[in-house]
């Protein structure tokens, strides 16, 4: 495995088995087919045919659209077919800052292949110029990718959260970071894929940042998402995501993209040019 | 102007106006049609078609293909098509890290849309947390973009130097800084783009490092090709790649991508994922 694997990994997908999903006439997204079979039953709400599942016109509004949807996956979710129900809104644009469509519940974004933002948090320490990067292990309780290895902190960016305002409460939350540290914490990045992954599509957008730790500062899990943290010498963090699968998949390219941004993967690694360019396709 | 607009000038290109050029069956870059006429006369070294340009596979060796491309450029040049004469040679990959399939005078790679590599240095300062940039200015005499803004030291990169090594050398030519600081430039990121410039294609990779500098530094110009050096707030610089034109194409990148390592561009900045995306594509 190399880290170009890593990225390829973050960007396989096979669209045949995606029809667009679209809102107002604006394409915001992708089902599955094995999905679209899931939403054909909703006729009143979902405009099923073999080229794309539209939302019910009817729905024309931020209210109307988040209402009937809700109301959908809602019973979808008695199913047994999304990854558990989290109670966090996501916010569905056109594009990037435009203003939101419609609310949906996190866990269903996969569902329906649409964009969604998060914040993932590289927070290190450096002792006689090496660094050491602090590593969480996701619960083994956690819906999606129970024990696997993670960024110090990270999270989906919820409607009506700036990215820093969402990393600080995360900070918080998942590690017991104080704010006045959490608040040095510096954009400095985004990774952008497209992946399948077992819940759907992602083609997601994370926003890094980077934040350097003192010596003597210890991560706490807080609010269970995290069971342990531990600091690795970073050669030790680079040889996982290139050799293993421990780290959950998204994680591996923000890790590679504070390699490169750090000059632990230069010029001379022949991949470099793809490197970069792969962690924001 | 904006950010974007940078990146989007660095990438703008109207294909129709180029042909492949291939050597030894391999695609290794495009000549704009009116440089077809320059070479259609040399029938012996290129084949010139309606679809291509192909150089003669009767040079099927490194050797005897650099000694009949320089032949030509040699003529060529005389007739002040080109952008000078600089006596840089430039390797001609099929990809990045393969072996050389020729080497070129360095003026005469855009004329034939080969893809070139450079390195480019931010050399800055931090004062009470704020950051400065030190800002050269070219030479008035010099071939190309003459007197406008550039990164501190820049350059193009020659055949058999790393990125780091060729670094280190401009440190000391363009701004007499000594080998033992520039050792410690740090390769952050590459920008790359597929410019239309008045030479002729240029989709490049430019590699970035990033030099922090002790405030008493002053780099010295040495080799002429920088008159002036000033050492300029950030948010100064800023404004200029935004709202002017006064820096060399290119070198605006190289900038937005420090202020996006830096977190001085944010996730806030609604076109956030399209810089960071168009920086790289």
């Amino acid at each position: 495995m190399s880290y170009l694997d890593r990225i390829r990994a973050c960007n396989k997908r096979d669209m045949s088995r995606y029809r667009p999903f679209t809102v107002g006439g604006v394409h915001v997204g992708y089902v599955r087919t094995d999905a679209v079979k899931l939403l054909a039953p909703y006729a009143e709400t979902f405009e099923v045919s073999e080229r794309a599942v539209a939302l019910n016109s009817n729905f024309g509004d931020f209210e109307s659209r988040t209402a009937a949807i809700d109301q959908v996956l809602r019973e979808i979710n008695k199913l047994g077919v999304m990854s558990g129900w989290r109670d966090e809104p996501y916010a569905v644009t056109a594009a990037f800052g435009a203003p939101a469509l419609f609310i949906m519940e996190r866990a269903a974004v996969p569902l329906f292949g649409v964009r969604a933002y998060g914040v993932h948090m590289n927070g290190y320490v450096r002792k006689n110029g090496k660094y050491f990067m602090w590593i969480g292990r996701r619960s083994r309780h956690k819906q999606t990718y129970p024990s696997m290895l993670d960024n110090m902190v990270a999270g989906g960016l919820p409607y009506g959260l700036t990215a820093q305002e969402c990393l600080i409460k995360e900070c918080d939350e998942e590690a017991a970071i104080p704010k006045s540290l959490a608040a040095r914490a510096m954009a400095v990045s985004a990774v952008t894929y497209c992946a399948e992954t077992p819940e759907g599509l992602r083609p997601d957008v994370q926003y890094c940042f980077d934040l350097e730790f003192p010596s003597y500062f210890q991560p706490m899990p807080r609010d269970g998402e995290i069971e342990t943290f531990t600091l690795m010498p970073i050669d030790e963090v680079a040889a996982i995501v290139r050799e293993t699968d421990q780290f959950k998949f998204n994680c591996n390219l923000v890790i590679i993209d504070f390699l490169v941004r750090h000059g632990l993967i230069g010029p001379d690694d022949p991949d470099y040019v793809a490197i970069v360019q792969g962690l924001h396709q």
